[in-house]
């Protein structure tokens, strides 16, 4: 594993949370000046896609470039979903997005959700019967899109065979630390850390915010 | 200040770090569902902007919009600096990020940078005879540009006057939700990092980074 490239692939959508896409980003572009990787930014269109939404019409918000649509989404080792206020839409791009992930599942090697990205994953049918977390403030909408899922509540994230779910936003770096020592060691693990000056949480059972938002 | 909108600049360059960016901006994005904020995202150019950088040939990057150019900037209470490899450079684009840090200063009720940001900072002059701080790894580089600056090495960030200067990365998290408190008050400091999941370093002088490059 350690000597070939992984190929990385982000699912973007409309009203994406742009922590959860750039905390796992930035780990990754560190990760990249020591091992190969390619990446591709997935969207619907090839058009600048932003974090903003509708339900918020005042908020500031960013775009960033897709490197490819869902259409012609070349081979995947890891698919990484982020969540975001969009995550909770059933508009065309996010039907999309449910596709794409019950299509290219059987193909990864890993499949790593953010906050609410756990939502699309369990919509889209492949958290069945698996244990798997979400962003714990929008816990009760979150977990009521499938009651297939084994949801946890207190955890900063869940790995269930070749799926790792996280908690809220800022949680998609410890888990993108905690999967890179899977995968490529303890010593790249703490070097991406050290890299990014953060001090990463290794013990995927601690989350204060499952009892800050009473699920415990 | 709490009932007026912020008007928030983010400085970009080729090679910028994309969580020195994102992770500052996400905590804005949130705080933009409670309180009026606008952004400018700043590049020479509107063409989008990279984190790829020639030093780092094979790394993945990614691309944002920009929103304005340094010469058509609107008036700004806040600009944000963030670093990167970029931020060592002396290109055209980086001369202009000097030139209009410089020129903007004045004007602003707060600059803060995040990383190698200080960098920047300082060879503008706006550091000179002030505290400030900078990312660990590149301690040694990033203080050298600059005599006149009172290099803190232990430090998550620091705080002179109207300038907020970050270690490195992560830092600008921290140093963003800190501004925050002092702004906004520490409910709303609080309210952010909740909805971000993060959990806050509230003491500027706690910096592991420090020791971990050997600074003291």
């Amino acid at each position: 594993m350690t000597d070939q490239p992984l190929r990385i692939g982000v699912a973007l959508f409309p009203g994406f949370q742009a922590l959860d896409v750039f905390g796992p980003l930035d780990c990754l572009n560190a990760l990249s000046k020591l091992h190969p990787l390619t990446l591709t930014l997935l969207s619907s269109t090839l058009d600048p896609i932003s974090t903003a939404h509708p339900a918020y019409p005042t908020a500031i918000s960013q775009s960033i470039l897709p490197t490819s649509t869902y259409k012609t989404a070349p081979p995947l080792d890891v698919l990484f979903v982020p969540g975001g206020q969009g995550a909770r839409d059933s508009t065309p791009e996010i039907l999309e997005v449910l596709d794409f992930i019950a299509t290219v599942y059987p193909s990864l090697k890993y499949l790593i959700t953010v906050c609410t990205g756990s939502g699309l994953a369990a919509r889209a049918g492949v958290l069945d019967g698996k244990r798997a977390t979400t962003n714990k403030r929008a816990w009760k909408d979150t977990t009521a899109v499938r009651d297939a899922v084994i949801w946890v509540p207190r955890a900063r994230w869940v790995v269930d065979g070749r799926i790792w779910t996280s908690s809220g936003v800022s949680a998609g770096i410890d888990v993108t630390l905690a999967w890179m020592k899977e995968v490529l060691g303890e010593e790249v693990a703490n070097e991406i850390s050290e890299r990014l000056e953060y001090t990463r949480q290794t013990d995927s059972s601690v989350d204060a915010f499952a009892e800050l938002y009473g699920l415990v």
